[in-house]
């Protein structure tokens, strides 16, 4: 009998505002950061690890609650909790007090996804599996039971989710040997369009995407109307008009303004336009979509929880759901809107970048192609080459594909000398930075 | 010149679960607490009061967000702050990293909201006004420049703003005069109604809440529906057919079985059915209210911003909007969710009880019906009979009405000896609770 004996969690932040790496119209700063979980055992050759992303302050709060939602897990058998997914996550979800502060959203639920992370990562270590095989290898009725669907059933039965993962079962390992005959599954990059990048820089970066095999490219916009004219126009110049072009405003606009605005930037034929106005505003986005199509609306690395993305389906309110691997809470929530996507026919592009995101929905795509959308037509994971560096098992990107991942886990884990020096505030990389800063003063009561 | 020299903040908490107030179908064992922020000047007259409610674990994560929010204002002149109330709050909420951990929802919004609402406390103390007299002093102009009308525009522009408190203005005093010639702003109590209590409890407090003069009050259902048919037969016994009678179900139901649910206490004939399912649901909301009119849906305790609010009225998914004063990031926001209820024609009911809620929702009230809405028809606004002894300026209930409250501020000091014997963990009362508790082991890194 194997027992969880710790769970540590790790402020890990990294200074990516010094060089506006993931820099754009709202989030004009970020230092990429993770509330990264290890669930220790008394097994010294099994732990679980798993985080949620933010992008610097406040990674603290994300700490500290994961924390206290980790704590129920001190003391239970691996084996036992691994068989019952789905009750750990309802455990560990129902906290009576800590729902209060949610519900299912906010630091709570970036909570719930960083510790629920780190027990799928245990789950497909102690199976030997990667992750998207663990899941690939569930029957239906497993992967049901498993699926948070509170909530839902006025969009989704228990019965139909069954019957979507039911049609495709036969034909799992066909999918399987199709990825990795055609060397993985499709992504694209934003890596290039970052809004505080120089044209010199976007045309240099852009003309090194499509030599690398990418069909699709990703520019921020929403800050200036010219500058956004200027750089898909450097785009398409670089790219040509066959391969894709995306944009992404990161939530800057008004509905109207963002009909305007998106309107203005029609002639560049983008596929999507990407968070156009509040991540919250499901009617706002059936609007925005009604008005600019037929260029599609995207939104998702900022919903919330499964609810969210139940109305953007029910409203008809988005062509690409982007759901994020570190915001809705782990797979299991995760496993409800993939199929609430397959049953209103809107496929799931995930968001990646950050710290560790694509390690992350690498498994989730290539589940999804093998057990619940049975296609790759208009999907496309979203692929950043920042901080791989930092992880024991990294995404390996192939012209334009990611390659399936053969490690046991969720490829969550970062290496020891990355906590060691860039923990906050105390590992070395931040003890010397603050030699050189001043600190306001608050007090502590 | 007076200036800001610190911002402390406690966390505070009430042993609430041991006696069940405050337990319904979703919250089974709330220990009501806050955090607590003073805004500290170098004038030791002067502070400025302020919080946002939780109910137990995870109030410590409110708090070490609201350090965070509040640490900005340290070193700012208090006149020029109070002076442009508006560029405060989006200074506040522009933290373009803390963002990222909503946007504009849990952990770092009830901080926001407590942040903020000390600011207004302070502001008003600084008027040497009560809160709803310092809003009812405010030109249009003034209040719509302090008010958050980002993401409204497609429902609400700055214009129509304007012209909704045009309209009202000239007869302000009016209703002023009105409100103190009836006693006040009309409320009904929940006192009585909840899950946790016995038959004769609930008889003996509904009893009570009729002799003094409630024309309403709330049950708390959706655990069993046996026994919400037992509770509601009770309760039309002991207050009649006249007074209205609302329920509560706290979230607990999907949408396919609120609908069943409700109809099946339709006879009872409830006035609304608040929270029937998950607060993030607005479709949802639609399609109860439109399976169980004329009952009515009542929603907004967890309306986590006022971007939701603007899609219950679009979508007509409410019938009373029951905002909350400690959720909603304080004033600045709470005016753009009344502005819009007022030109959706649904009326404000605000939520309260939990532990000084009530003190800060009279003045809310006060104010909509003075400025805004200019009507007492179809409002009442809760009352809960919990916790007013800890603070300095009570809200003061007669007969069913919230008496004018008249000393300066926002009513959200709390006594010295609370904070000594309610901090937790360290105060007098968790002190000696924690002899008996053993406290589980998680690392701290």
């Amino acid at each position: 009998m194997t027992t969880i004996i710790d769970a540590q969690v790790y402020d890990l932040r990294f200074p990516t505002s010094l060089s506006l790496d993931g820099s754009d119209a709202m989030n004009k700063d970020g230092d990429y950061s993770a509330a990264y979980v290890v669930l220790v055992t008394d097994d010294p050759q099994l732990s679980g690890y798993g985080f949620t992303f933010t992008i610097g302050r406040g990674n603290d709060l994300c700490v500290a609650a994961a924390r206290q939602r980790a704590l129920p897990l001190i003391g239970r058998d691996v084996a036992n909790m691994v068989g019952d997914l789905g009750g750990v996550y309802r455990d560990l979800a129902g906290d009576t007090q800590l729902r209060w502060l949610g519900p299912e959203k906010g630091v709570v639920h970036l909570a719930m996804a960083a510790v629920m992370n780190a027990v799928w990562d245990l789950a497909a270590r102690l199976a030997g599996k990667p992750v998207w095989r663990l899941l690939s290898d569930m029957s239906p009725e497993e992967l049901v039971d498993v699926a948070d669907l509170r909530y839902l059933s006025d969009a989704l039965t228990r019965d139909e989710a069954i019957e979507i993962l039911r049609e495709m079962e036969p034909t799992r390992q066909e999918r399987i040997d199709e990825l990795d005959r055609r060397g993985g599954y499709p992504c694209y990059t934003t890596s290039a369009g970052w809004l505080g990048y120089s044209d010199d820089k976007l045309r240099r970066l852009l003309k090194e995407a499509v030599d690398s095999g990418y069909q699709h490219v990703k520019l921020k916009v929403g800050a200036n109307l010219e500058d956004d004219r200027r750089r898909m126009g450097i785009a398409r110049e670089v790219i040509g008009w066959d391969a894709k072009l995306m944009i992404d405003a990161n939530q800057v606009w008004d509905v109207p303004e963002a009909i305007d605005w998106v309107n203005e930037l029609a002639h560049f034929n983008p596929l999507w336009i990407e968070e156009p106005t509040s991540p919250d505003d499901v009617l706002g986005h059936a609007a925005v979509r009604r008005a600019v199509a037929p260029i599609g609306v995207a939104t998702g690395e900022h919903g919330m929880n499964r609810v969210l993305f139940k109305q953007m389906f029910q409203a008809g309110a988005i062509d690409y759901c982007q759901l994020d691997a570190a915001r809705l809470a782990s797979i299991n929530e995760i496993l409800a809107v993939y199929l609430m996507a397959k049953k209103f026919g809107v496929p799931v592009c995930p968001h990646a970048g950050g710290v560790g995101l694509c390690e992350l929905v690498q498994h989730l795509s290539i589940f999804d192609y093998v057990a619940v959308s049975g296609t790759l037509e208009n999907r496309v994971t979203e692929y950043v080459d920042h901080l791989h560096e930092h992880f024991v098992d990294p995404c390996i990107v192939v012209e334009g594909n990611y390659v399936l991942p053969s490690q046991p886990g969720y490829s969550a884990k970062v290496f020891r000398e990355t906590l060691d020096v860039y923990s906050y505030p105390k590992g070395s990389y931040w003890a010397a930075a603050s030699e050189s800063e001043s600190v306001g003063a608050v007090s502590i009561l």
